[in-house]
């Protein structure tokens, strides 16, 4: 049967998430309706990367399967047309061999947190950043987070309900930067636990008020114990930008 | 009576504009009611440019005066808490002199312009920018665009609402620039007429597709007539950036 990916941008605000659930629509659920309403076909569309409510995508890749063959760009124009007017669109639609999955064959996926750091509240990125008003230190957080990249037991960094056979997995980015009142966290691994990012970034920003030392990130790292992680960061801020093959 | 500046943040799509209007709610009204609301003053809260419905502002700038004197942090924390939920942020506050005035002691206005140019649908950038789908040619809009910079009779790029006294502007900058999918128009000038950028990026987006040469951009201006205007862009790309003084 004929395989088709798709590369798709969404605001995740007004959903439960990737991943079908029971409590809200999720991301997922949208598209595989959108493309049942233009092929007749009803399918499961498998995304790279299962992000939590409220989290955003750039460049969420996913794929799925129907009967009929259709020009790729149908596809794309299609499954638009349907969505509309929820805040998914599908960026590209191709066809791929039968051995692309979207989420197996992923070599590596690359999230980008936002931290707007300002007094007064956010109006035009409410709901797309964190806000964050105590001045942070972006300079100490980024040298603070060389200490995660490579490979490392993440169990202090992933959620209590993450269902990933082992919490030992390899870093291979975690880069913090400022421009102006924006701090932008850019983090790469071939697969992340569940809530690893938001995880991480909710313990730099304790490095970047001066709460915690360096030292104390590597603590807690060492750790292995969920109880040492900071506060998780809001989903407000996460973007699944990129996902590589 | 002391007098207060406010630098301003909003995202204009649920309000009718800046200004107070009979059909719906403003960013003043929204503004002078929070002011309201910790002052128990009433005052009129008078911006530097009365942006239309769901234009938006990084940095619009207005004043308004109190009867009782309050520290200038106070005013900004006080009607952000009133603001609340409504996308308008104060981002500062501060005492001035009686003889400013937000509106005629201006002397640049800068305006940006967002296209994002592609085929898919905004999903993240909805209400942000303007979707246009044909590709566009920057390269020629901008070259294009610089034969409206210096003094002209704006008749052709200005509202037939516009209440100016005269149609003869100075527009200091125009330039257009591609970064991708993105398309940015930086407009400056001491003043602008209603409906004056978006007229000026609508004729553009015309050369940007190749239906309009750079001559017939002159022409539409030359004939200082506003039938000789192409489509108006929508609010939705335009933001009021800054106000310099």
């Amino acid at each position: 049967m004929p395989r088709y990916r798709l590369l798709i941008e969404y605001d995740g605000a007004p959903f439960v998430g990737w991943q079908r659930q029971t409590n809200g629509r999720a991301v997922q659920q949208a598209i595989e309706e959108a493309v049942a309403a233009f092929s007749g076909e009803t399918t499961s569309v498998n995304g790279a990367g299962r992000t939590d409510a409220g989290v955003h995508a750039l460049g969420q890749v996913a794929h799925f399967h129907l009967v009929r063959d259709w020009p790729a760009d149908t596809v794309r124009d299609a499954i638009n047309a349907h969505l509309r007017p929820e805040p998914v669109a599908i960026l590209e639609a191709e066809h791929v061999g039968n051995d692309f999955d979207a989420r197996f064959s992923a070599v590596k996926r690359h999230y980008r947190y936002r931290i707007v750091n300002r007094r007064a509240p956010l109006a035009i990125d409410d709901g797309r950043a964190w806000h964050v008003i105590k001045q942070l230190d972006a300079a100490a957080m980024h040298v603070a987070a060389q200490a995660l990249t490579g490979h490392h037991d993440f169990t202090t960094f992933r959620s209590t309900e993450c269902q990933a056979a082992t919490a030992e997995k390899k870093l291979d980015r975690l880069d913090v930067t400022r421009d102006g009142e924006a701090i932008v966290i850019e983090a790469s691994a071939r697969s992340f636990l569940h809530n690893q990012v938001r995880s991480m970034v909710g313990s730099l920003k304790l490095v970047g008020e001066g709460k915690w030392t360096a030292a104390d990130l590597v603590a807690a790292l060492d750790a292995r114990d969920r109880a040492a992680c900071g506060p998780v960061a809001p989903p407000d801020g996460l973007y699944l930008v990129r996902v590589d093959y």
